[in-house]
């Protein structure tokens, strides 16, 4: 067994239509700060096709190392569907019509209306526990650490909703966010020696160009509040130093 | 040596903020599309933390099975861009202040404003060719088949540009999309027969909800353009005889 990090997650986003830049992935983002809210980290996301041996690789390469994965897309009616199919592989496990999967579904259509390509959806791997779906009914599901979610956003978030209660989870991450109308090349270096002095925090910072001026957030994150708060007072100090005007922003 | 497979690309999109959910990523599907206009596409795409073993280990995976790896982010002034040693680690060479990117940076601030931290983005892997940046002078830069962009959306865009004339493309993918409104379930079934039919292309399903009818977009790709309207047409008749009503959408 390899030691999986506790409290870090991965994201592995299913989809051609993603890596063709027909759809921009909205759901990363989303998944992150929610996770975050309870305590696990995203530390890695990957993109692949509808391409089962792609699929197949990366969450077991993912499983493998971080506490929980979460997929999303390619578990609707259609052929190029192949999530379920190809987490079962990844598994070494059946994938078959799990059966309260097949009922719930065969009773939310009328008679006659339970297509093949609906009961396509009610397939798992053999042993996956399902995640609820209030939307539209056909199940996320969940096999050891690897959550399986839809594609589409709505229904994305309340299957993450329901699979949030049950992760272990650490501190959340706070962060401040401090803005200032400097260029990089002028508070670079005193923000390297801070970083230095906070080890325990990460400080990162991001350029910007609003009404024709230059400026960077400057984003302090980390577990410990006390220690967040004392880094960015420091941030503030050290760019009022060099004649910048330092003003909080909305923390992200 | 590995095999690469010819026409390819990975994008590795490196940073925290965009794992923490802070920033929207909008570059990889800006990038995926203009590099199918040269007809190389897209296959992977992975997120990693500013972290060098991570950007190494992805880097170096990537970099053996594709054609190209096109990367964002981290190539700053500020300690927390580490694009450069990062690069230089993967390929096992040191990490030098280019000649030619110190003397165009040198020469770009007024006597006394080229601090350490901007003399930072003069740094690349020894070995590397320059990326031009038209629009704010830090260039990105190359090493092999590996490309080295800025994660600012607009300066990404004017090295892409650069970059683009070098690449040994294939036929680029054209596409065809259809929409109608049936749910997926309804069609599901005679879409994988008619994907069964046509291997040549692919033919994805994306389901949508307007105006609080259901729905779905189908999209038909390929190298040929022939086949894919062959193809298209074939759905459009399809879903015709079940009912519906196809309309063409327009094309991603």
């Amino acid at each position: 067994m390899t030691t999986r990090e506790p409290h870090t997650a991965a994201i592995l986003l299913i989809g051609d239509e993603l890596l063709s830049g027909r759809t921009q992935d909205l759901n990363l983002a989303y998944i992150s700060k929610k996770l975050n809210e309870v305590g696990v980290q995203v530390r890695e996301a990957r993109m692949v096709p509808d391409v089962e041996a792609e699929i197949v690789a990366a969450v077991n390469a993912l499983r493998a190392r971080y506490a929980y994965v979460f997929t999303t897309g390619g578990i609707g009616p259609t052929h190029d569907d192949i999530t379920a199919d190809s987490i079962s592989a990844a598994f070494g496990v059946p994938c078959y019509y799990h059966p309260d999967a097949y009922a719930l579904l065969e009773a939310n259509y009328p008679p006659g209306e339970f297509t093949e390509a609906r009961k396509r959806m009610a397939r798992t791997p053999v042993g996956a526990s399902l995640i609820p779906n209030p939307v539209s009914r056909a199940p996320g599901f969940r096999v050891e650490n690897v959550f399986v979610m839809a594609g589409i956003p709505r229904v994305m978030h309340v299957m993450l909703e329901g699979a949030l209660p049950v992760l272990e989870g650490g501190r959340p991450v706070v962060s401040r966010s401090i803005g200032v109308y400097l260029p990089e090349g002028r508070f670079g270096t005193g923000l390297g020696a801070l970083q230095t002095r906070f080890p325990d925090v990460s400080i990162g910072s991001y350029p910007f160009l609003r009404d024709g001026r230059y400026g960077a957030s400057i984003v302090v994150r980390g577990q410990d509040p006390a220690r967040v708060a004392e880094a960015a007072e420091d941030v503030r100090v050290m760019l009022s130093g060099i004649g910048g005007a330092p003003f909080d922003e909305e923390t992200a």
